[in-house]
């Protein structure tokens, strides 16, 4: 039986924002698979802020996407071939398979995704690496305490509306900061959170000064800027900064915008770290199984924002950085 | 028996780098004691980088200076009257006495100091919050571990000069980083460390790749701005940047120059923190008898830049913001 795989490659390292002419879309013949492979179609792909970065050549944790590659995902699939007795036909897995529709895989570094569980697109969510980040991001580097004062930026986005449910689990007093009243609307009503803040239409530093008046005591960054600017000139004494990401830097084009008010670290004796998802792999699962819990219990949702249409990607990826998603963004681009 | 004292009060906030008109020189009498008072006769003043942070209006982990008071400093005088028999005529007393040559003590906050142990210049120095503060910040924020690369700015200055001392007696390679050949050849030829680095004349992340092939394992930062961003480029993963001061920073009249290599803490999962001696008062006795067994060892040495005369306050002051002392700057005011 023959395969064709569709894909995007990168055509370009993009200046700012990613344009359509930095990607390739081409399409060719899946070889044949060799003793111990398997062959993935992929139904959902993650899309990412870190994509940006992979774009970019400087070396980062990870090396940088080439010229030619595909881009790289995370995934989901389905085993459409196998010559792995340990990945059947029928099963349903995840992995870093690549803005394509087909990914052969030897058998490595796959999670097996059970749909009894959870629905598919969980297992890109709270139940993949989106939830692990928010999980580990929170509760390890954070090291959250019973009524402390967690404020989390792009609240309303997949790891940021996580990090505000975990929040609230560990009787924590949760405060989002999103960009417009839908958003903020959404993490208070249906997500429980204490209170939001919009970035579009208030002063932040002094909306974070009115809601938190004892001060923030963990604040978990997704975007930089002048929000970590505002949170810093409002820390409690003994924060924590748990640094994910700086979305709102990572399509400069000039320098990226360094924290002015790094010295309240000083002041207040905070910490301001950075967490990477994977030096925790050894204990995906355990977290998985505490968050499907947890689901369960009804005390913490998965929402995702799907868009149909492996064409659409260049386009639906940019959804990410004008802020225009709710929850997880994913791109389904099969049944 | 009357004491007329002379005082140096702030006169108004500076902009910038403090000039001889922000200060008011006065003269008055001391008044009488009261029971439990003691009259301490101030022989040296500690001139820190931190001074100047006290002279802004803006609260920080204490309170401004105000207008018309005296200007806050470390000091370390002698009894010459007492209504407190804690503390006799005669003890030598280290405090927060002012820039000013008598102080009235309730006896409170008062350290004692033991000319027998030392001169009395360490006191304010290696034994006094200059040593406590690279002790704590160094081995308590840092947590140093045999083998790491410590890199410190302001390496020759008073707090750096012994964290590269003590981050050699802990078994780490240690780099500073100074202002000129002669204090680069200061901090290696008299203070042991593997390496210097000029920052006047070198590439400093240049200079620092270099010198820490393996990148940077603890980075303790007194002066911020470039040279931060230069250890920000040079982690290793894992890394702890110790947040103690920023003196680039601390005259600039346009806002502080934020470290826009701030995501290298996500990439090598980095930590920056804050620290400030006063957290650690109850174990200050303790850190000083350590620190007293390593001079009389040979192993750290207590260096100070001794300028004579109050009057010359508003000048010597300055020498700190210039990079001009070698060593703990200290006002002698009296023998």
């Amino acid at each position: 039986m023959e395969f064709v795989n569709h894909r995007f490659t990168l055509a370009s390292r993009p200046v700012g924002m990613p344009k359509r002419s930095d990607w390739a879309y081409e399409e060719e013949t899946v070889r044949d698979l060799h003793e111990g492979e398997l062959l993935i179609r992929v139904l959902f792909i993650s899309l990412d802020p870190a994509m940006r970065g992979w774009m970019n050549q400087s070396r980062s944790y990870v090396p940088p996407v080439g010229i030619g590659e595909v881009m790289r995902a995370l995934a989901l699939g389905q085993v459409v071939a196998s010559r792995n007795p340990q990945f059947p036909i029928g099963k349903y897995v995840s992995g870093t398979f690549g803005v394509q529709e087909y990914f052969i895989s030897a058998g490595k570094g796959l999670i097996e995704a059970d749909p009894r569980v959870a629905p598919l697109p969980t297992f890109l969510n709270v139940l993949g690496m989106t939830g692990m980040t928010a999980y580990f991001g929170l509760l390890e580097t954070g090291q959250p305490q019973t009524g402390d004062t967690v404020v989390v930026s792009a609240a309303a986005g997949a790891v940021g509306s996580v990090v505000g449910q975990l929040a609230k689990i560990k009787g924590c007093r949760a405060v989002g900061i999103a960009g417009g009243p839908d958003k903020c609307r959404y993490i208070v009503n249906d997500l429980g959170l204490d209170a939001a803040i919009d970035y579009k239409s208030e002063d932040v530093t002094e909306a974070l000064r009115k809601t938190c008046p004892q001060g923030i005591n963990i604040y978990f960054d997704n975007v930089g800027g002048d929000i970590l600017e505002g949170a810093l000139a409002n820390l409690a004494r003994g924060a924590r900064i748990v640094i994910c990401g700086a979305i709102s830097q990572y399509n400069n084009t000039g320098p990226v915008q360094g924290p002015r008010n790094y010295l309240s670290l000083l002041v207040q004796r905070a910490t301001m770290k950075g967490m990477l998802v994977f030096d925790y792999a050894d204990r995906y699962a355990h977290a998985a199984r505490e968050m499907a819990g947890w689901m369960a219990a009804g005390k913490l949702k998965s929402r995702e924002d799907i868009v149909e249409g492996l064409e659409t990607f260049p386009d639906t990826l940019l959804k990410l950085f004008r802020g225009d998603n709710l929850g997880k963004l994913i791109l389904k681009i099969a049944n």
